[in-house]
Formats: structure tokens, sequence, C-alpha cells
């Protein structure tokens, strides 16, 4: 069969609002203006690497949602199944970028958005999934209310159901809820889990699953959960302008490591997103090593870019994975 | 008595967010942070021309809302009365700046920000009024909610009881309430009210009042609500980027017109309260038509600078009614 | 028949650079990036107003050829038909804006640009035309070159043999052929076109038609040609920052007149495709008065923002034909 | 004998900031940065049209001196004469942009730069004038101190004893000096004048001339200073966007009569300078109709950009003499 | 005693002005545009840390003095000791950010400046002092001429007989006076000084004291002029981006060590004023200790944000002092 | 002899474009706008020096081709040697600046250039040769096309037969030619070649030579063309923003070698270019040593500000050579 659509993606999108040049909130005369949103950040990042995705959410009929829908759009993104409101608000986030000691920040001003006051019903999954072979949610979209818990097991539940693949990030936000309200809810969405990725401390704080190795935590969530694959990031922050970068996954019993990329952080924000779609850019091509691999290589070249989204191609991808090196490419 | 505060305001501030260059929302990359609110531009623009204000408010205790804070003090509004909220969040509105036959524009996203969910008891107006010698509230403070509502007319209440001025602009806003529901409020607010500050449209919508002859609008309004001034202000839109502006006052059986100047607008957000702030200069100093000829020309001059605040000094306004050239001043 | 696409326009766009606030470009240390070309931004316009509509062209598979991509797709114009080249160049554009007595001016660096080495049987039309309701291109697609002309007359017949409507703008570009070779290859053109749209003067250099009247014109060109539809746009250069715009059109024996627009101008560039953009909306639902009447608000709106391309709505549009005045809307 | 040096002008050049989009100082975040100063606009706009010109002075050898150096030597203008000095300073000068009825005002900050604290002897004037043609100062050189009036005599007699022209524009600064200052030091100039360029209201303040026709103005200078020419800029503001400007010139009993030009007001400052830049180029070549024609046209070109400089050109000079419309250049 | 102004700092402020992104002054087409200068850093960082702060200046009555005092006001900073005159001129300064071998500097024009000018009398100093509890000068005061020199002795000689503590940063300036001439002064204000602020190099330069330990530097000066407490700032340059930051302060016999932080250096200006503030903010509660800490750390974070004002808050340093790491915080 | 000019280059610049903030090329809404190409920098290097440099070359008489000329010109570069023609465009190129593990990039558009069609004739080289001491070019000139590698072996014949010194940068760009089209051009080049400027990876894909110590590859080559001086600049890419950079040069059986640098690299571009125009510097005055120890400072330097000109000065390099450190200068 031929598939329509590779990759479905549901969640929130907010307005982006940073100050430019490390300038905190309180200086600033200007902010930047983009867009960000765990699940948003996928659906662009797989387009790039040219996968048919698929962005699923609802917006506020004003010049802020449409603002949101024509950067999804510009990548090509298919937004066509976003469900367009009245008289509700657009979800917001500001950014600070940091320096050595101070880290970034971000300040959420998400409450009462459209897409937050989503309950089942709200989206046509049937229609939606008609061709498609993966839904990719993060932890983020269940825990923007009781109502967006729900229909995230809906559209798990409808996923699983249509056949689709069905692929989680953790994500866990502790300022949306609490580590208890996480694992009742992220526990019933893993039954219709194939995929999950998650970093190390996530896992301890949502599942309460730790171990010195971190190949161990892989192998407990799998056994737990029956999962077909495990994707674990691995972040080390050596300064704020400088990380350490790399990811491995577990499928079966095989274990696919990538290598450790240092890199130099002009925005670190959606990179884990980026790892993502890279990841399931290979696993929906049966290449487990390969998402792992391009994955990681995609979500290192993230942090050198300014906005969540990653504006990288497949080529870029590929030179980094060959090894090209570091001097001026002309 | 020696006064320690000139004028109290009491109302919503809000950070404004608007694209450079005439651009709309939806092309933007960046947007120009500022501070706008109505009975923010009032203290600020007494505070400009000499005036002690302070400005009355609740403002999440956050980045954003420091930011306002921050603003009003830049200009020496006493912000020692704002009640500071945790978890509540800043509104905020955007604006498009137009050009013939597109008119600007302005999209709010206030709901359920820290002023809009005050309530009675919120602040200690005893203490804020003693030394005061004068409220200002716009009709915009009620609108915010029901229970915005009564802590406006329990401030006007305890304005009058302490023994300061009322002044109230009706500043009518159809997103906010209904022409019945402002009716109601307003009309117990002018029970405590001595200066209104209005135009022909918004006492029309508001009251019900109209005459062919605006004078007469203001006879009425005197009439009906026992007021001590009576204060309009008049617009013509030639263009988006050309207007006339003026205004009158009635005082007594008084008339006090000012001159009518043909503004080019850089932004016209604000005027109507730079007007109100140098009418109150005026009226606090005993001298009616002074505070007409002072408030037209004051806000005549708001016109030509970006941001809701008036920069203007009242060197810049009696240079203005001595009739000054446009000559480049070097 | 349910049509997949309303309009199909063929044609170069460009990156556009234009150096901010009058500068010159002599004097600019940085130039804002854009992309226009008459035929993109009328498939731009056409789905702003909610139209279906693709833009066939050729484009270079690099960074800057992806620039011009993105941005047709983030308004949702479909570019599925675009052949990607390798090697070649992206045409460009530099643009200052002008003030009277200075009017604004554009530097052309396009030679040598990808589609400006098409040539017949580089786009597949019988597939692009399935489905399709109408083909649109202007008079500078053929000027760009010999093969250029070729394959837009293939274009127009194989459009006419697909049983779409054929739609020309004659937009004449005196640095790109003379009145002779335009008038020879627009002759042949108009053997398949059904929709005509120009200027008197446009009419006069490659037609040779004149008139005291301009109804007149309109009625010799249609009879000419056999053209189902004829309109004419019409400016009236005030100053540089003020114009007076509006346009009529002639079908079958109907006379169709849109009221006269007084404009304060941003950015004039693209606001003739806006016309064309808003014309084909209204005559692909049948309704040639309301082409002329929204075409008209649609273009006068254009002059007020920066950039080739359209960013109003169709509610815009509506508002203004309505008599919208021109006070902030709040 | 073939002049190495058309224009020599001789005067102070200041670096020049200025807030954007309309904002007063007190708002701003940050600064143009350009260069201005009357002389200096003069070899400049000389340059620009094909003279060679060279400008004296003297600058502090900073990034700051160095910075005014390269500005003028972009545009050609021979600046191997300055005097570079160390431990002084550079004057500066604050520009804000008004919107009617707030004119454009400039804040000084001139006092102990290097040039202010010129005196005689300090420039080698028979090598520079050796091969060069004219020598033009404004008032503002002699105003800025005892020293500088001083030293601006003693080039004029330099030049004069050289067998240069000599070209004074009145340029009087009430804040530099008062009338009778300026009527000592302008009236001993005078002797060593050959054609003096002026305004109606500078003849009246600094030489007590005035008249009912401007014409009788400049036939009373030519008469009492024995001139070979006088030209007399004439503005009208309209607006402060919107001004009209012209100019005329006598040479022995001839008038000649510059048309008109409404123009649109990007940045007025160094118009004036403009239009004596044009008329001597027209004067050098001996035809005084010419030079008033092209130096009106040429200067009512600058007000269209930002800056004290004129970037235009001799070809737009031209275009505009003969009539060039006002639609865009493409 | 409740004291109504914990800390009172005298000294000159001035406008600052850089380009943005690593250019040189030579290349910049814009300035941004801030305030900065020791003691009113000092007074905006207490007042960010919850201290009631004046500053005492003198400024001129124009756009630039008001721009100072504005952005004093904006963090809550008491200038109503302020002295405004006429005719003075604002002092400048100009930076250039480096990247190693480069590295940053600064270009000052602040001769002549108001305070500059300054003299004993010229402040009521019994009215400022009544209710305070700490005098705080650097250095730089003294050193801005002879009568500012005095000035300063007499500020400190109040402060002392007023019953403040008096602080004294030594903040050597070669370009302002000899090692000779500061020595002389300096020692002066030692016999009024009780807690001094210093870094081993310029206790070396102006008091001629150094030990091969610095805590040996400490005690000497401690015996020496029988000070209450010195602290004394470590900075090692690793390279332009980053630098290592620390501090130590010696009371009575007991040594407070912080730790040493590296830092990314966005922008290392008033850092050490940083630290001033945090000290003072330590030590007027009577923990030294905490001072030092909350200092440093304090000090640290000023680096991470443009401008010579530190933005960060209380709680920020309390985290930092605790071991937040540099993970991103949402 | 005196010599009216040091060193004149022949070659290519072109428009600079550069998204600002690390953006990609698709993300930009502004282009940073600058001047770049080898030999000019060489020349603007030269110049900053205090050589008296000429840069010969073609140009568009249009506004992107003035730009070029002015930019040299502001610099003192002398330009009267230009040819400019019509009808011809300006080369351009865009560079993206990266962050590790992304490199920099840069995507030329050069095609059709004025200058990449010039040819034997073009250049008056007998006039220009006329008092000049030294001629410059790189590789690129000859690898523009074949009559680019004519032309530029005639001059290199006509500048040695002037008696100059002919001074060559490898600077082999596998974009523009093959290693084999390179060494046949190159190898006639070096017949009159005195000074080859080089590096490792050139020397060995233009000549084939390499060799495990790099002083055995300069030496080589100095036996096969008979050089009088081989300077070899030395790079290690430690990351994106962190450089390690050196150089040494061979003349007679003398071996200088400068220190190495570590960089912050805000901008690589033209740094080996103000290698050469120091190495130079110290050629012409007869001081090898100086002229590597002076080059690598002056390009350590270049590495710190944006843009491919170097706005250094010689004071800055001789602090630099000195040991000057990395603290803020003041």
């Amino acid at each position: 069969m031929e598939h329509t659509l590779d990759v479905v993606t549901l969640g929130e999108a907010m307005i982006r609002l940073s100050p430019p040049s490390f300038q905190r909130l309180e200086q600033a005369t200007s902010l930047d203006m983009r867009v960000g949103g765990a699940e948003l950040n996928v659906a662009v990042g797989g387009a790039r690497l040219g996968l048919k995705t698929a962005w699923v959410s609802k917006l506020p009929d004003n010049p802020l949602g449409r603002f949101v829908a024509n950067k999804a759009r510009e990548h090509g993104v298919d937004v066509s199944h976003i469900v367009w409101t009245k008289g509700e608000r657009m979800g917001l986030y500001f950014v600070e970028f940091g320096a050595q000691p101070r880290p970034s920040s971000v300040l959420y001003d998400r409450a009462d958005s459209a897409i937050g006051r989503m309950k089942p019903g709200d989206f046509d999954w049937p229609a939606i999934f008609s061709g498609a072979r993966l839904l990719h949610i993060s932890g983020i979209t269940p825990a923007l209310g009781q109502s967006c818990a729900e229909a995230s097991l809906e559209a798990a539940e409808a996923g699983h159901a249509a056949g689709c693949l069905v692929s989680v990030d953790v994500n866990y936000r502790a300022k949306l809820w609490t580590e208890a309200e996480a694992n009742s809810v992220m526990t019933q969405l893993m039954a219709h889990t194939d995929i999950l990725i998650t970093t190390e401390e996530d896992t301890r704080r949502v599942f309460g699953i730790e171990a010195p190795d971190y190949r161990d935590v892989a192998r407990e969530l799998q056994a737990k959960f029956g999962l077909k694959a495990v994707a674990v990031t691995l972040r080390e922050t050596i300064s704020v302008w400088r990380n350490r970068w790399s990811a491995f996954a577990l499928a079966g019993d095989q274990l696919y490591e990538a290598p450790s990329y240092e890199v130099e952080v002009v925005d670190r924000l959606g990179a884990g997103d980026s790892f993502t779609a890279g990841f399931l850019w290979g696993y929906v091509q049966g290449d487990v090593g390969k998402g792992v691999a391009y994955g990681t290589a995609f979500s290192a070249l993230k942090h050198s870019t300014p906005g969540d989204f990653n504006w990288g191609s497949l080529e870029e991808v590929e030179a980094l994975v060959k090894g090209q090196g570091l001097r001026i490419q002309r």
C-alpha cells in the first residue's frame, strides 16, 4: 500500500517570542517572532528530511493562528486537518537565551489556548489516519489538561486501530502536571505505543525507572511496555554555549549507538524533536540504526540555527554522518 | 493641604507588540515591544507634564509584569500601590499599522490577566487616596468583567469619600461589553464622577445621548449627571496617515474650545489619553481653558511618536500652543 | 466536475532585495529579502482569497530556490509542479523605494535564471491541467527569451486543449523585449486567450490600440481577439506616496466599473497582480462584476503592505467593498 | 590650465546620530550613525555630480575621526589635507525626525571639537589652492569661535590670492553666534567673496537686508558686496512631511529661476548644501542657469533619502530636470 | 531607626554607545544606546536586589540627560537629588566588543560633562544623608577633576558626619589621573572610608601595596586605613569570551571567599559594580559572607547580559549560589 | 625612485550578502550587505596598514557596481583604474555562518559578472604599473574563465616587464576549475612570480607537492619556481567558533615563523587576504620577518570582525605582536 502520509503529529504549537542578543525580557524593545511546539517541530523536521507529514491541532482563526499554520505549510507540512476556532487564543512562550552561569529560560503563556481546550471527538481520526503510517505525540499534549489527556488517548487508540505505528516522546514538563499525573496517563498511553523516545531523567520521573547503565533503562522500558523500539537522547551541558549530544536506541535486542557531537549552541530548543524526526525517518524505512545516526546528526545540526524548527537538509545530515569537517564550505 | 499625589489612575496596562514598517502580523519576524493601557497612559502623560501621578493595578510577578512596572517607573509614575500576583498572566495586544484604505487594527489577548481578575477589596484605597487629589479611570476598567466593575465602583466611591475629584473617560470598547452593560455600569459610576471625558460616538452608544451640535451633547451630559466638567475630543480621519484633531470642554456654563490640529500620524494609540492627561493637568490647577488647550496640543504631539506613551514635554506643548512653526529646530 | 485546482500560473519569481527606510542601494548595509514575480503574486493572491492555486516554474535546487518555493507554500500555493534544476541560478531584483520627486525603481539581475532557460517540453502540461480550471500567465513569461515564448505558447495551447480558461496579463516590460517582439508573440498568444488584463499604456505599446475613451480600448481588444473578458487597471500617480487606483472590465457588452481608491503607498509592487487574483477569483465564480470590485479593493489593500505578495483576506476585501472607514479597528 | 581640484571646502563635519522610526531620543535604544556638516555635504554633493572636490578640516585621530574621513572618501572626496590631532574630540549631533505638528529637531554636542579649535596657520593654504578653482565655506565655520572666524578669513584671503573663486553660504546659526557677531564677520568675509548663497531670512538676520520681492534682496546683496552671483533658496513648509522647494540666482543683471518642487520629506538635512553643490557644479562650467536648475533638482532629490549626504547622480538630476514622472522605474 | 535609603551613590553616568555584532566603530551604521557609570551601576544593582538606593549626580536638562535619569528610575533608583543644569553636556562613551585576540575597548568622550564640573557645595548632603545608611563612591568620581576630588571628599566627610557608612571602590582609571594623583586623593578619602573594594592591580598602582598572597594585600589595606571591610575581586581572562571570576573579603580577622565562576562573556562592563552592589546588599544586613557570595554570583550573572546594568534578580542569585545547573529553565 | 603605488591588485570583488545571527538563508528576512573579494581584500588590508594600494577590476555602471567601488574608496584604495561597463552584472555571494558541527558556507552567484568576462587588453597595464612596486593576484582571478586566465598572465608579464614584484596567492577554488586546469595556468603564472602565498592543501592540489614537514613544501616550491619568497598560512579548526592560526615564510634559506594565535571566530572570510596584506607590507619594506609576524597578527585580528575587510590598524597589530593581553582597553 502506498502511504499518503508518513507521520501524523498531534499537539500544540505556540508563537515563540525571544529578545535578540542575549537580552533579558525586561530589557527588550523587540522580540523575534517564530513558531515552536514539540509535535509541530517533529512534523517540520520530518518534512525537511523528505517525509510526508501532517500536523493536527486547533488554532484560532486570527492572524496569530494563521501565522502558525503558514510556518508549518512553509516547510510542506500538511495543515489540512487543523481545526479552526473562533474566539480562542493562541498560546505563546517567551525565550531568554543565556550564557554561563545563566541558563536559558522559557516563560510560557499557554493557558486557555484553542488546542488546550481540545477534547475527544474534535478530530476525524479515521479520515486523518487513512493512508497514514505513524502517529507521533509527546507527553506535552496529554499534559495540557484532563480533556487533552483523553483526546490524546483517543488519538493513540484510533491510530493503533487504523494500523498506524504509534510513537511517543515522554517530554515531561513539571509545570504542566505532577509526576504522579504523568505516570498515570503516560502508562495508559503506553498500551498503544510502539516507539518510545525519552531521556534518563524523564524516565525516572515519569516511570520511576532508573539504572546505572542507561542501556538497562531502555531494556526495562522495552520489557515493561512491550515496545518495538526505545530511543534515548543524551545531553551533557558543558556550558550554556557548548553541549555534548548523543542518542541510542534499542530495538528487539539490538542496540544502536550514535557518535557524540560536541555542539556550539545557538539555540537548543527543538533539538530533541529533531532527533525524533530523524529517528522516525529511519524507522519508517525499516532502518533503526540509520534512524539513530541520522536523528542524532540532524539534532546536532539543529543547535546551530535559531528557532525550534530544523532548517537542515538530508544532504547536510549525510555529510555530517560521513565525517565532513568544520572548514568553510565553498 | 499639600497633595502628595495629583492623579491616581486605576486600570489595565498590557504588553503591546507591533510589527515594524507597516507589516501585517502574518508577515512579521519581529515585534516591537512596548506598554500601553488607557489609565497608565494618563498617568505617564501627567508625569511628563509635571504632575505627581500613581498607577494602581495588579501585575504578575514575572518578567512581563516587571517590564510594565519598569516602564511606568521610567517616567516617574508611582508604582508602589501595584499588587503583585503569582501565577497569573499579563495581558497583551498586537497592533498593525495601516495605510489608506487599510485602517490600523488591534488584536487583544487580554483575557485572564491579573488585573482582569481584580475584585473589591484588592486595594487599600484609604491609604492610596490619603494625600491624593484626583482619581481617574476609563470605561475599560469596569468593562473587564463583573468583579472589575464592582472594584471600579468601589474605587470611585472610596475616592469621593476621601475628598478626591473623580474623572472618568467613557472609552467604550464593544469587544468587552454591550452598550446595555456599559450603560448600566457607567451610569452608576456617574454618581461619583466630577469630570467626564468622552467622544460624541461613545456618548451616543453608552448614554444614548446625541444632538446635532456637539456642545449640546456636553450640556446634556452635564445636566444629567451633575458634572463639574465635560470634555469631548473630536477626531476627523482625513486618511490613515493624516487626521484632524481637536477638543472642547464645558465647565459650568463656560465653553472652552481648542484649535484644530492637522496631524501626520505616526501612531495614534494613546492620543485620547494624552488629552486626558493634559486636561487634568490644567484642571487640577483650576484652569479648564488651559486644560483644553494644553491637552489638545499634548495629544496632537502624541500622534508624532511611536507607542501609547507621550514622550513630549511641557515646553513642547507651550511652544505649540504659542504657534511655533514646523521648521526644523536647531 | 470538481476542480482540484482553480488557477495555474506559469512564470518567474525572483528573490527581491530592498534597502529599508528609503535608503538608496549605495547606502544600504542590509537588504530586506522577499519574493516576487507576477505569476507567483497572482497565485498567492488567489490562495489568500480562497482559490486552489498552483505555480509552475523552474528553480535551482539551492537555498535561494527553496526560499522561493517555501514562500509560495507558506500561502498554500501548490508547488508540486516546480521543476528543480542543478547548477542554474535564481533571478534577483533590487527595489529602491522613492519619495517625490524621486520615483521608486527596480534593478533586475535575472539573466540566466533557471526559468529563463525553460523551453517547450519542460513541464508535463496534461498532468498539470488535469482538474484545473484556468491558466494564467503574464507577458513577462514569454519575454524572458525565445524559448520562453515558445514554452508560453505551448502552455496556453495545452491549457486550451485541456479545457482550461486562459488568462493573460499584458505586463509589457521594455527592458525585456521590444514593442515589435511583444506584438508578435502576444498576438499569437491571444489565439488561446479568454481573459485579457491590461493597462491603457501596455495596450498602446503592444497592440497599437488607443482611444480617447478607455472603454473603447477594451471594446477594440475584445473584438480583435474574440475575448470573453477584458479588464483594465487605472493608476493615477498623485505623488510617490499617494496614488489613485481603479479598474473596469468588459465582458460581452457589459461594462463593470470599480470605485476609485486613493491609496497611501507603502509598496506598490504586485498591486496589478493582486487585481488579477481578485478578478479571477470573481470570474471563476461566474461573477465578473464581483471580480472587478473585489480585485480592485484587494489591490488597493496591497499598496498598504510591504512586499509583492498580498497578505490581505477576503474578509478585509469585503469590509472595504462595503465601505468600512479608516478608523482604527479594535 | 588644468584644475586638479574644482571645489575646496573648509568646515566642520560631525557624527550624526538619530533614532529610527520617528522615535524621540528619550525612547531610543539604537541610533543610526551617519556623518554630516555643511561644507562636507557640499564636497560630497559636488563629487557625486562629477566635480573633483576636497574637504579641509581637523579630525581627532580616533575611530570617530576616521569614520568621518572614511565616509568622505567613500564618495571620492579628497581628504589628504585633513589635519589629524591627538586628544581632541569629534563633534556630534543628534537628530529627531518629526511629524506635524512636531518639527524635526537637532541637538548639537559640538563644543571643543578638533576643528572648533582651529586657528590661522593650521592649514597650508598655498599648497591646497594650487590647482584649485573654488573655495567654499559656510557661515557655520567662522561661527565656531573667534579663532575659527580668523581662520575662515585667512582661508578666503588665501583663496582669493591664489586666484580661486570664493563661495559663501550664509547659513546663520543662532545657537553659535549673535546676529551682530555674524554681521561683523560675514561682512569682512564678503570682501573676498564672489558667490553668495543665502535665504531671505538669513539675509535679513545677518545683513539686515529685506524687501517685498526676494529678487530685490538679491540685487541689494549684489550691489552692496560686488558679488559675481547671488543664489537664494526658497522653502515652503506645507507640513513636516511635505515641503515646497525652489531657488533662483542673480548673476550680473540676469535672473535665473528654477521650477518649484513639491517634495515628500524623508530627511531634509543637507538639502541646502545639495543646492550649493549643484549650483557650483553649473557655475564652474560657466552656466549659472544650469547651476540653478540642476542645484534645485539635486536638492529636491536630497529630501528623499536619509542622511545629510546626497546619494543621487547626475543622470537622476537630468531626468528630473527633463520632466521624468513619478512612476516606478523598471 | 528606619532607614529611608540604604545606599546613596555619587558619580558620573554616561550615554553608552556600542556597535552591534562585534563591529568596529568605523564599520558601524547604528549604535546601541544604553547608560552606564560605576556609581549608577551600583545603585541599579542594589535596587535590583531590593535595596532602597539613590544616585546623586548632575545632568544637563536635555533629552540625553533625561535619558539617563529615566533609565535609573526604571529600576527604582531615587533620582530626586540629581542637580539639573543648563547648557552643559552629557558624557558619552563608545564600546567595541572584541574576540580573542582583540580585546574589547572603550573610547571615552566625557570631558566637560555637567558632573565633571561639580564642586563642593553642589549638593545638599545633610538632606541627602538624612535617613541614609551608606554612601558609595568609586575612584572615578574624584578623578574627574580637581573640583570633583574636593566634592568627593566633601561627600565622604558629610556622610561620615551623618553617621553613614562610607564605601569606596578604587576603580583606578589611568586615562583620568596619574598614580601619584590617585594616591594623594584616595589616601585622603580613606580617612573617611569604612569599606574598600579593590583589585590587586588597583591596590598596587594607587596605594603601592602588593604581596604574593592577595589575602595579605587585604590585610595590609585593612591595617593601614583602619577599614571595617576590604573586598577584592579576582578576574582571570581565559579568553575574551570566557573569563573566570571570583572575590573575597576581609572583615576583622575573618576571611570570606566566594567560589570561582567560569563565565561566558556577553558584556563584562559593570561586572565589578555588580559585585559591589551585592556585597553592600549583604554588608548592610550585617552578613559579610553573604555579601561576598551573593556579590560574586550577582556579578557572574552580569556578564551574561548586554549593558552595564544588572537585570538579574535576587531569586536568580540565590539559585546560582545554591548550585542551580545550566540546563534550560522551563 | 618614489613609488606612487605600493601594491596593485587585480581581481573580482562581489557583493556579499549574509543572514544575521546564524540564520540559514532559507530563514532569512534580511541580509547584511558587504563587499568581498580576495584581491580587493588585500588592497584594503594594505591601505589600512599604510600602503598606497590600487585595485584593478571591471564593474557594471549601476548602483551595485558603485557600491563596491565606494567601499574600496572608503579605505583609501585607488579605484581610478577600474573599467566601468554597461549591461553586465555584479557577482554576488551568500554566506551562512555556522556553529559546530555545521561549518560556515558560501553560495556563489558570480557567473557572467563584468570582471568574469575580462580579456587581455582590457587594462592599460603600462600606465597602471608606472610608479608601482608590486602586483598581487590570487588564483581565483585566472580561474574565472579562459580569457581571465589569459588576462591574468598578461598582467603578470606586464608587471614583471615594468619592474614590479609579482605576488601570487594560490587560493584554489574547486568550484571554478579542476586541479589539472589550475596546475596548467598557475605553473605558467609562476614564471613571472616572485612571491608565492599558499597553504599546504592548495600546494598539494595545484602543484602536487606535499611533504611531512611543511617547511619542506616551501623549500620545494622555492626551488621549483625560483621564488624570492614563499609564505604558508596554517589553520587549525578546533571548532567553528575557535581556530588556531599561524604562518611562516621562507626567503632565501631563511625561515621566519610567526607565533600561533588562538582566535575566537566572528567571521573568518578574508583572513588569508589579511595575512597577504600584512606580509606584503613587511616585504616591500624589505623585512620578511616583520611581514610574517605582522601579517599573522593582522589576520588573527581579522577573525574578530564581521566582513571580508580588515578594519584593524597598524597600532593594533603592533600591540598584539608586543603581547598586549585580552583585558578590556580603557
